[in-house]
């Protein structure tokens, strides 16, 4: 039926499927619809850049899901999910895209109820990207029988641990981040357009490494420079990289949706002592997270001691320090679950990744030196090999 | 206060403003709240990754926009909007971010009843990207004496006329997509890596062309071969391209946020008849939709031409075929407003650009061979001068 290499086992996805219908249960919902572009791929293998019209996918307590969206995207459905049944994909007109007369959600209403879902308490991601408030709206007029309820985030905690697929998956997007890096520590040099060296990351990550190819990251390559560099997520332009400037380049490799996101920062020239002093508190800053990074602790532990230390070397950090990662699509490449800051409790088991953050942004430029790490049964295992300290080109 | 070279002067932002708020007070809005990334870009300049956490800008009737965002992405604000004013810009604390226990709306809520707010007729984008169910229900519960009324593409609609600045911009991106395509047809070979040939694609693209930096393109790079082509949003992995296969490629060059979308195919080996009956009705249901491209037309009398010569010629459409394209974020290249489609009587005006995306998906395989579009005084200018044909290497 398809010429794609499922990524994943029909085993695989009925184990998410059970998991997910756990869930489920305990909130009360008879169905939900998943609205999530990461949340669909994840329950059904749906892979397309499809998310800028409405589409979703519908789980009740029996039988397979339903991939839900625009009719010349059922296509892709076919090509891309476990579901072998034609029933399980549903299309609507072409008429209901971006159409301010009419609106999608009057179509999946009609599915919604041919489900036998008319009068059901529905879950629905109401604050998951690309669910918008329209969206509710007219859904809830389109059904008035249907208790509507929230299901935000609901599946995605189902994927905080990760499989032994997923996690070859991320390790293969590690070899690719870590080839990415290394590629810039090669070309990088004073003179050079920055658009020129975002060109070859680009097509040194979608090259790929060691055998597997690259997938497009969930955040584009975000490289600042000098005071650019004080703020975090500006992307790039064609001003050359200059001698006295550091340069933080925040990239992910990526595989089959799987995303390794990794930072480093690049100084040209001679380092002044303000960037030595900070690189060294945040290196000690990172190995005292690291220590912390073990099943049975909370997130929070490796955010209270990587702040500790921090501090203790004069430094500030005032947002979090790392968050879930996995499969994903834009606009973000975290599981927006768990989050390594004060007040997150969430005991940490084997199989859950992160992406452990310590960016510091000072007055003058930024310094981000990050790890991906996996919780093992005994402790953790950073993802990547790259050498964790800022480097320096004169 | 910037290194930033501004994409637009101050007069420019001005004149959009005006623009928009004679459009605010014909539906009765005292201030809008704009979420879209491309309308805050828009309307002041604002350029960052940042549009995964809640953000936007605030517009009244007097003064300055107010951009409003994460802590940290205040400082990216400061490098890139227009305004110079600091209390232009407000930064909500970092333990609002993906935090379930608050929202950020919240914070916009004391932002609004600051700029005595309170008890406004609010315009919010309801149906816009990045404005989700849960933030429209918790702004209304924050600022229970105001209005919250639909806004949804009101900013896009301003946009849909470009000054002669965008259009230099699009003209630029136009060169670049060109040269993507020129690259594509160098390299394309039997036996070539999927993913590699997208490499080059994005490098290519990012490089720029005529001494113009490539920006990152709203939609990745979409080039499916095959029965993959059948669908139309599917990206790519590493199967090697094939003698016997038609491959797509829907991609766009960028400048500055500014997009121009592109689609080309390239057969590899002898064209089967089918192909070839499928070019001569596409090229000549160009033809005829072109023909009705210029000023005081409507939308609609191209798609109509465009479809009664495809129709002639025994093929059959049925989705729209072209849509509103200029600034642009991810997750879509288009504009949201205007379509080419039958009951679409936008009147077209000069300075209006259109992707004219007259795509064929046919059962074994698809042909895209787009144009992207200007309305001039006189009628029509087409932005790129790639061959318009199926391409061949056999």
């Amino acid at each position: 039926m398809t010429t794609f290499e499922n990524n994943f086992t029909d085993a695989e996805y009925y184990r998410r499927i059970d998991k997910t219908r756990a869930a489920m249960a305990a909130a009360g919902h008879e169905a939900i619809v998943v609205t999530d572009p990461s949340n669909m791929s994840w329950l059904t293998g749906y892979d397309g850049w499809s998310f800028y019209v409405f589409q979703g996918v519908i789980l009740t307590h029996e039988g397979d899901p339903v991939w839900w969206g625009r009719g010349m995207d059922a296509l892709g459905a076919r090509r891309t999910v476990f579901m072998q049944s034609d029933d399980r994909i549903r299309g609507y007109d072409d008429t209901y895209v971006q159409n301010p007369e009419k609106h999608p959600m009057e179509d999946l209403a009609w599915i919604l109820a041919d489900l036998g879902l008319e009068g059901a308490r529905i879950g629905v991601e109401m604050d998951n990207y690309y669910y918008s408030a329209t969206a509710h709206a007219e859904l809830g007029k389109a059904l008035p029988k249907a208790t509507l309820n929230d299901a935000t985030a609901l599946v995605n905690w189902q994927r905080a641990v990760k499989s032994e697929r997923e996690i070859e998956y991320m390790q293969r997007a590690a070899r690719i981040v870590e080839a990415m890096h290394a590629r810039i520590f090669e070309l990088a040099e004073p003179g050079m357009r920055k658009n020129d060296l975002i060109a070859e990351i680009y097509a040194t990550g979608i090259r790929g490494a060691d055998g597997f190819w690259g997938d497009y990251p969930a955040i584009v390559p975000m490289a600042p420079s000098g005071l650019d560099a004080t703020a975090p997520h500006l992307t790039w332009d064609d001003r050359p990289l200059e001698t006295g400037e550091a340069t933080f380049f925040e990239i992910a490799g990526a595989h089959r949706r799987y995303q390794c996101p990794q930072s480093r920062t690049l100084f040209l020239g001679d380092v002044p002592q303000k960037y030595r002093d900070a690189e060294n508190a945040v290196l000690d800053a990172i190995e005292a997270g690291l220590e912390q990074a073990r099943p049975g602790n909370q997130a929070q532990d490796i955010a209270n001691a990587f702040n500790a230390t921090l501090n203790k070397a004069g430094f500030e950090k005032d947002s979090r320090c790392g968050y879930a990662i996995g499969i994903s699509y834009p606009p973000d490449w975290g599981e927006r679950t768990i989050s390594f800051r004060r007040g997150d409790t969430t005991v940490l088991e084997p199989g859950m990744t992160f992406h452990f953050m310590p960016a510091l942004w000072l007055d003058d430029g930024g310094l981000e030196i990050t790890e991906p790490i996996l919780i093992t049964e005994e402790g953790h295992e950073c993802f990547c090999t790259t050498e964790r300290e800022l480097w320096v080109k004169s």
